[in-house]
């Protein structure tokens, strides 16, 4: 059983990015990057998860599984986003029971798809 | 190529629905019923996507697509949403140019995620 962890690294949380700085979801990618990666996680880098005003926002994929999509987080989550997506490559079907998941995934989703039929 | 389009049924759109009302979701799957189904779409009722702050709402997936969640809806937005489903249906990858969609698709994106690799 295996995930794919996209974080979106061009978002701006809402607020302006002085020249020069890095983006918020670059920061938080570099936080999972440099975090302990768990077994079958994939983290992947993307361009935009449409979820600009609930930013920065990370989404949850793999096959079979129901794909989950989280916002509002910072640099500082990334401990905990790294434990729901250990939680979530764990599963079969990706629903995790509610209190094995970290609050900010209890708290700040912001939608989920279910898996591709067939 | 296809797509399927998952209406949440269980939305309330952020309001108590009095006892023995259909709840705003139902609604609007059963308007998406009603209409003309795009060709290679196929409407899912599902219990729950997760927008329920942002209800009603529907996701589009579709294999090797982004898939692509949007809220804020009600019945009255049906043929555009059907309309929206069917551009989806007939790209390769799910993006459909921006001039081409809706206009609640433009504005009422919840968020998109990245297709599942190999």
């Amino acid at each position: 059983m295996a995930a794919t962890l996209h974080v979106c690294i061009t978002c701006k949380a809402g607020e302006p990015v002085p020249e020069g700085a890095v983006a918020p979801g670059a920061l938080l990618h570099a936080a999972l990057v440099a975090g302990d990666a768990p077994e079958g996680v994939r983290i992947v880098p993307v361009e935009c998860l449409s979820a600009c005003s609930q930013g920065c926002s990370v989404a949850l994929s793999g096959a079979g599984k129901w794909s989950y999509v989280y916002g509002r987080l910072t640099q500082d989550d990334a401990a905990d986003v790294l434990a729901g997506a250990a939680a979530y490559a764990a599963t079969s079907d990706g629903i995790v029971p509610w209190r094995e998941r970290p609050v900010i995934f209890r708290k700040q989703s912001l939608a989920r798809i279910p898996p591709l039929e067939g």
